[in-house]
């Protein structure tokens, strides 16, 4: 099974460690290919730089998913990935879903840390969006901009910690999500510190998707992820013309 | 005062229509400067077309905005709105959100009356988003492609007639919102046809954002409109880098 | 245009001082017309007090009301807004409406700053009959009854200003939402001073009925805003028999 | 133990009506006073009756609430009974919020069948206000004006019973709520006929205003329902004023 | 009349509180007989115990339901009320369910004082099915095993005061909802203590079922509740088998 | 990795459906140990064979969940779920959240097909419950016994074919979900009739289960999953005993 792990962001060190972690829990027959949009905004911090994400990765991620069983959207705004289903046929998730369903299996409550407060009110529509406005306590943003995750020195992972304490004693949160794909690596490490649930999209959107691709389920074409009408757009944007 | 009218979509005509509908409802004072999107999709049907039109339209209206007080985004997907907010500080509109304000005043309920069946779950989301998950009684497509609203021998009236009598009779509507910008002539025959008010987007809108812009109230900068933090932009979307 | 502007409570002054408000930021074809019910309590401040000032309201608004293009009521209980519905056929409007519609706009999140805590529930359920349960993040009330909005020495500008500040920090509000009429003025003011937007309900009402009214809008009558049954009120009441 | 039961409308044969209901389910020791509004509306039918109505329920219930230990307001409209919460300090419920209520114990989903489609959002606002916008399937309108049913000629029942027919078959409906005071005797007969629980409100909320006042409970007097502050109403309501 | 009331713990002591409590408040011609849970749990604190509670409790309760005209089932978890609601026609309530209908008729808001944090998550999905999730404003846990509050020495009584005073001054609650049936004789004493209504389920729920029986209302058997399907169950469980 | 697959009822039969259904799914190195209750209902339909499966079915997963990885509830109304987290640290799922997650990866809106009426209620709170009020656009009963799903001269699968058509048809679904563990092989012959995903829950669940395990989550100990308090069970459930 081939699995595609798109990074909508310009960085390609952080693809790569997000390829080493889903790579570490597919299955033995699972191949991941991981693709870093090829140009736009390094880092995706609010809805200017969501919008700016979407166009690469669409031009990388769809004549590339043709021989894929399904797509992973490595973003926690889950950028892309409502146009996505409308291109492909296979199942694609994006971080943030894929995360806030496995908390929901594994606890009553959980709240979210993630990057800038100003990624803040696009996740809480998401999470209303996918139907965890209840169960989502809180979403907490620990004030570090994604590419500080990037630098083992930034302090970055003692900032979502003292978030997590937070979390847990004033949110009643009985799980936590880490609400950005730049934190792959910290999941195992905070889950062992706090002792509760520590959720990382990466893995389990990886994981998700593996799954139901196993199960021979696509993407509905009927309704809102109906294949788009075939038009011809125009000028710098030919290319994306649906055929 | 000068009102910066977008249309998302690359179809000049349709901005033409809008353009003299806006201008028909200003007030004296008022300059309506329409735009059309430079490239990209020439209509907007579904989540595909909605993620390709929003550079184009970004790229249209950043620079012109400078001289504007207010913009509004012609097309019901909303489209970009939550960019436009993040690098304007000028109110920002779109125009399912000013239609559905709009009915929210004159009626208990409404239905919507839209294109395609694709669009639906997108403007479900959007009535959820912006609080008209109970009022808004049903989005009904009228399954009118949208540039067959150019058309006058279509026929696209008399199926948009249809829904409405459907939407008064089955949903117990009050209102009914009009849900695409290419409807912006409709209002009024509808209006007296059936004895109910039925709001188009597009003059909705340019007055909301009027009347916020004569009160001086601006964008907040505050949580997820702050600008884009200053980052570089690689490759194609370099000219996108907010500064 | 014609905008009647009625003041549910009898304190003349307070009336004054939103007419001013309101005059300042119509268009130049609009003449506000502004009433005191003529007779009931001095100010409104929780579900007794509101009960008893819709009828000298209807008494006052509903003869005035045939020459006019649109009503607002500058109470932000939005007192009486759906009898007058019933009554009249042009726009009718309430201050909290007007304003949370407004922040929605402008904002992701907001807070509103009312008078007393026993005002509270009653915009707690405004809130959600407009749908902004969720982007409304809390109602506070500074304790400033609204007869000492009327005097500057009451310090009562000082009291809103901390409420304000605690809504920035706690609240995660991205805008502000003043919830009385008798802050009619502080709005410049606070939005300079926190840079964030102050919304106040008068001029916002004024603004979206002079807008609603240039679109030939009407509420409509059909539903819950159909006129009242014609019948024979008995006693004191006869005269607000519905002819 | 005492219970007033005020009627909010002018009509004294409803009262007689809704005094016999009462009285035949209450203990032994439970006395009913009935007490009809002594100016005013006949009927209420819609917002503009409710906001007319509530001054002289006032006036007739707060003097005779002195020796009452539990008010019941009967209309299912709930009409005034939150400004009654705050002047008596005993229990008082409004019988739409009783029968729903009574309803969500006998039932998993209930449908309310009521008189005239222009009630309908006020009591859909209500089901929203009292937790029940899931329970509550649909609020049916048997187009029957409230006065019909005072008339047993008027074939008011048998287009009740058509509506509870619909209910049962497209709503999902487990118990039928009757939406009406002057539906007050065909609660039995309709529960018989149709094997399911047919619930009315004047009964229902008589029975639990008696519970409450027997365990000794009061309303809060702490925020939304707190004694009206003193102050002194003018002209017409000056007998209104809060003491 | 007959009320039987159940208590799914078997902590026979507490039982014999209840019905101590229920007995003072019921009318003269009602008599209330209490059972315990014959076997199972000593206490319910949490999902499992919950979910062992349920059989021993069936089993008392449906042979001796025969003669009752009401159950009321004495655990804040409301265990075992659905499958009753199936076996028996009566009204069956659990005091979960009973307190705060009658917190949502004297108040606008409440605040619920329970036993353990464990126990929080499954009345907060009660909240939410019975329609409270907005009035309920917070499930806070005093700390407090159950069986403590079978000791006057636990010192249970001073740290559920201080949860109500936190509910008071944080929460904005107008009542409080004490969430447990061991708290059975507290409820006047905080109500004295505090000046609001502090509501306890077991008598409110004797009160609710009393009042239905009365009207002679059943449980619907149309849909969740239709009596069970006859089938044999199998070896330790054939005792259950529906007939 | 060994998955525990539970069946809380009786029949043997359908526990080795869903075992085949189960084993032809997994990975390579996953086994599925399939348990049948031992004793109890020999199927689940309603809240009454919901609360007495329970018990057998602790007593048959707690011991063998010792030496297993995961465990899967195959019952659609995800009998004893709660009540095996507390007890269990590896993850634990029912049918009907599987389902219903799967469904919002692969489409906007669904529709469920169940067995009986009676069943309904129970499931609307699970998809209240899992966040799915929205997506979820209606719950189906086909009217048919869930052991006729074991005879496949029912005429069973007919039936369910005509409620997926009005589905699809009239409730805007997108996507299929099949209401009954005894439904286990019929998704992909309708996922191929219909065009739609037609999504089946114990493949699904067995699915998550998997991939949450090889990500190494476990269920949070804290808050609602706690482990049960220790206690001593008496009579017939003293096995039951939390130790």
């Amino acid at each position: 099974m081939n699995i595609l792990l798109a990074n909508p962001n310009t960085t390609a060190s952080m693809t790569r460690r997000m390829e080493a972690a889903a790579s570490a829990v597919v299955g033995p027959d699972t191949r991941i290919t991981a693709v870093t949009a090829p140009y736009g905004p390094p880092s995706v911090e609010g809805y200017y730089d969501e919008a700016l994400c979407v166009p690469p990765l669409l031009e990388a991620v769809v004549p590339l998913a043709r021989g894929a069983d399904g797509v992973v959207v490595g973003c926690f705004d889950d950028t892309g990935v409502d146009a996505l289903r409308c291109r492909l046929d296979v199942p694609v998730i994006g971080i943030c879903q894929a995360a806030m369903q496995s908390a929901a299996v594994l606890s009553n409550t959980f709240s979210v840390i993630t990057t800038l407060q100003r990624a803040v009110p696009a996740l809480e529509r998401l999470a209303l969006h996918y139907g965890f406005e209840r169960r989502c306590r809180r979403i907490r943003a620990a004030e570090v901009p994604v590419l500080d995750l990037e630098d083992p020195d930034s302090g970055a992972l003692a900032v979502i910690e003292d978030e997590i304490e937070r979390a847990l004693e004033d949110d009643g949160a009985e799980a936590i999500v880490l609400g950005c794909a730049g934190m792959v690596e910290f999941s195992r490490i905070l889950s062992a510190k706090f002792g509760v649930p520590v959720i990382e999209g990466v893995t389990a959107a990886v994981k998700t998707v593996e799954g139901l691709a196993a199960l021979g389920l696509k993407t509905s074409s009927r309704g809102g992820y109906a294949p788009p009408r075939r038009k011809t757009y125009s000028g710098d944007f030919a290319r994306f013309s649906p055929e």
